[in-house]
């Protein structure tokens, strides 16, 4: 685990989205009772690509600790981040994920509800079982928990922007920071700490991973009007649909650009293809490609903080990696 | 707050609840998003008589321990509680509790998911500022964790009991020990090792917690069929239109009382003032008054790993008030 030499990023990635699969299946095996266990499994044993818990091994050591040690604390933000995926789909009445039903499709919304509460205390106890000193696993379990906080925040003005007559950009910015920013900010911050990071060293990599959190969400809204499902796992121009007040729509609106079927919960393929080109040629689309890149330009000179190691250049490269990904 | 002697439980309690409440206000004030706060406060600032976390510090105190120093702990059950009614309302579609309507009849179901969330993740951060050593608030965190798996676990079975044709006793006494009982022994166990009690000594006031906790509950199953709905601040015989397996309809069915309204959703006032009455009639809630008694005894006898102290005596007082409630 500490030789980083000779692979790809993508192959890197792959090695530790194995680990964190392997460990997943280990440290939370269906128990009973079993639905509920089945239930709050569902997405985990759907892939995805553990950005976010790859990211705290990497960060962990870019810092000089073995990453294997950090294993469970890795655990622990794949489990928040699908406990977010299963309560953010009730809340959206999405019924399609990783091309997979939702939860609350398969177990309705108690099930739902009740599936990601489990993971959320699990990630809890995940946390807690790493092996580093007390005060260490502490600040992490208190950092985890005010993250959680941020995106409970997060998610509600995401909401309270549907209702909203108008959003701007800078609410749009804070918003995104805090459903999806902060807790790629805690992933590395995490990793970091636990593995023996002096407070500054700490923090540059938080706003590492804030940042180029922030900039994998502007990607992922791309991603949204560009991929079709079969790629994606969901709805092409599903954020259109729904109403949200993306970087992109903010951007067009502010142009006078007219969206018929924002917000109207269907279209017909036409429609679709009508509003998502009328989204490119009034160039709201490459407006956010360049927001996009400015913030992970901003994370990745957060990394100033590293001596150089190939744990940083592997960062670096996941940065890029962040806005360039396909789905 | 060192001196117990003089005043009767309920003053004791009250003194208790009202350090509490004072907690609560500063620790989680109105912030933005406003009304995410305001929704996770609604029923926290509706009164409630804080016995969990009175309980935490009680359980402090008879370990010698300065009870002031153990309030945010405290603060943190009452979230986690509070966190969990949010939730089970919005799973048992109830729309009164303490007397207001729930908190997904004001803010809608993706609105009481996140208040709930928040409560959830604040309770964490509220414990992790313990002034206590590092390495037993982290066993505290690791203890509070656990309880919340668990707490989802025995709800994940309650709403199984409603579906299935039949539970035993032995089914719902190992739900309501997870739903109620460990969040009882979490309080007493998490109160004891902040404040510096040995292993066993936390380990009998977990048993302590639990075993009264449970009794609770079977006392709650009972409340929730003699106290009218304004005393209560929920409907009269709610469980049985419900449809709820607890220990007094599993006793009657067995005995072969019909219940014509059970799980009905609705009836007439008529109806369940008949349906009470026959449950009255064939023993069964008497039944379940001496059961809860049983587990209050055995509770009280797990305390004979403390000391005599007027905290011990508060304790033992404590474990008959949670039978004897009136509400």
């Amino acid at each position: 685990m500490k030789t980083l030499e000779g692979g790809d990023l993508e192959a890197e990635l792959r090695r530790r989205a194995d680990l964190i699969s392997k460990a997943i299946d280990e440290l939370l095996p269906v128990s009973r009772p079993e639905g509920l266990y089945d239930a709050a499994r569902h997405l985990l044993g759907a892939g995805g690509k553990r950005l976010r818990p790859s990211l705290l091994l990497i960060a962990g050591e870019s810092v000089g600790c073995d990453a294997a040690r950090l294993v469970p604390a890795a655990v622990a933000i794949e489990l928040v981040h699908n406990f977010t995926l299963i309560h953010d789909d009730i809340m959206d009445n999405a019924s399609l994920r990783r091309g997979k039903p939702a939860v609350h499709v398969i177990w309705g919304t108690s099930g739902a509800i009740l599936a990601g509460d489990t993971l959320y205390s699990k990630a809890f106890e995940m946390l807690s079982m790493v092996d580093a000193p007390p005060e260490r696993v502490l600040a992490a379990m208190d950092m985890l928990a005010r993250t959680c906080t941020s995106i409970c925040e997060g998610q509600w003005q995401d909401l309270e922007f549907e209702r909203a007559e108008s959003v701007t950009e800078k609410e749009y910015l804070e918003m995104i920071e805090k459903k999806t920013g902060v807790l790629y900010g805690a992933s590395a911050w995490i990793g970091a700490t636990l593995g023996g990071a002096p407070p500054e060293v700490a923090g540059g990599l938080e706003e590492f991973g804030r940042l180029t959190g922030m900039g994998f969400q502007i990607h992922d809204d791309i991603l949204d009007l560009t991929v079709p499902e079969d790629v994606l796992g969901k709805r092409l121009g599903g954020d259109i649909l729904e109403g949200k007040k993306t970087m992109i729509i903010i951007d067009a609106l502010s142009k006078g650009v007219k969206l018929e079927i924002f917000g109207k919960g269907q279209a017909s393929q036409e429609q679709l293809r009508e509003a998502i080109s009328a989204l490119r040629r009034c160039g709201s689309i490459d407006y956010a490609r360049r927001r996009a890149e400015e913030f992970v330009g901003r994370g990745k000179r957060a990394l100033d903080v590293l001596d150089d190691s190939p744990a940083k250049k592997l960062l670096l490269e996941l940065a890029d990696y962040m806005i360039r990904r396909g789905y």
